[in-house]
């Protein structure tokens, strides 16, 4: 194969699935060549380091996230607070299908490339982190649109979406550490549990 | 230096520091002994693998943090729902104090490993979901006596507890991407805000 045009698609999908498998540190150049079927030359052609592919899975992931879930399910034609529960369903079944596929379950890439790599590498942090501000902004738009139907009161709609997403991160840190898909479904209806809190006016 | 009594306790308090500043992977066997100043065949006299240590660094960092924090923060003298602001001031600081000092915010050491080897190594998994199921534990007990004193209503204490850890991870995760320790007090004022709606009764 080597310089074919789709090589650098090919590197970065197996490295997407390979970093997420295991780690990023765990998995070499060599392994990701071998596997995409692209020679180690090629690899250099298209990325100066594993820091530049590292950035591009994270890039990838997030486009494929974006136009597979959040643009969809986050749309300004779904009633706000139902893209809360479409979050929840999203998630769950996104980690049942994953853990039925591959026997074990993976947890968030990106929470996975903070968490490993957020001390070690400026480069990716920052790009992990604004993927995080684009999420939580899909978030606080879904909130903002609830307040001003009237479903819910004014509340500081930019933290209460950093919470939310904090959370769903942790739900994602716990299943991996239990290896229990269920986990989430369970856990993600008390962050509902805790936006209904705020309609019904308890919080403040 | 070699054998020497305290060798042992060297070893893992040196890994713990690289671990947590870093990550496993990235920590070599050599590179411990050599900042620890214990020969390198006295690694392989207390530990059979990197895995023993690994487990060992798991295993000294709960009971610090057992003892340091959780017993008394948690202990049965402190008003239930008291052990919660102390929680919320025991992260923030430690996240301060950490961040001052290493000029970087660590996150959870615990989390941290789970993230990074979680799919990789089922004796760390399994070891460190042990001291999340004891932490989580500590939690569980405080909103049990919460409820028997008639602070919080009738609540399914065993599943909030395990959203509120979810919660704290969480917050310490989005805290490495931001690399900002004092996104861990505003987020987690968010977390008592849940529980507080549970005790205005708005949440079933």
């Amino acid at each position: 194969m080597g310089r074919t045009s789709d090589a650098k698609e090919k590197i970065v999908a197996t490295a997407m699935e390979l970093f997420h498998a295991r780690s990023v540190a765990d998995v070499g150049v060599q392994e990701i060549c071998e596997q995409a079927g692209v020679k180690k030359g090629s690899f250099y052609h298209f990325f100066s380091s594993k820091q530049d592919l590292v950035v591009a899975v994270l890039d990838a992931q997030w486009q494929m996230g974006k136009q597979e879930f959040w643009e969809p399910a986050f749309s300004p034609k779904i009633p706000p607070l139902d893209r809360f529960k479409a979050l929840t369903d999203g998630m769950s079944e996104f980690a049942q299908e994953s853990y039925e596929m591959c026997g074990m379950f993976k947890g968030c890439g990106m929470g996975n490339i903070i968490a490993e790599l957020g001390t070690q590498d400026d480069v990716i942090r920052q790009k992990a982190d604004a993927i995080f501000d684009e999420i939580v902004a899909f978030i606080k738009a879904a909130l903002d649109e609830a307040v001003s139907n009237g479903d819910l009161p004014e509340i500081n709609t930019e933290e209460v979406a950093q919470a939310f997403w904090a959370y769903a991160e942790g739900t994602m840190l716990m299943a991996k550490s239990k290896q229990d898909p269920a986990y989430i479904r369970q856990l993600m209806q008390a962050g509902i549990a805790f936006l209904d809190s705020f309609r019904k006016g308890a919080v403040v």
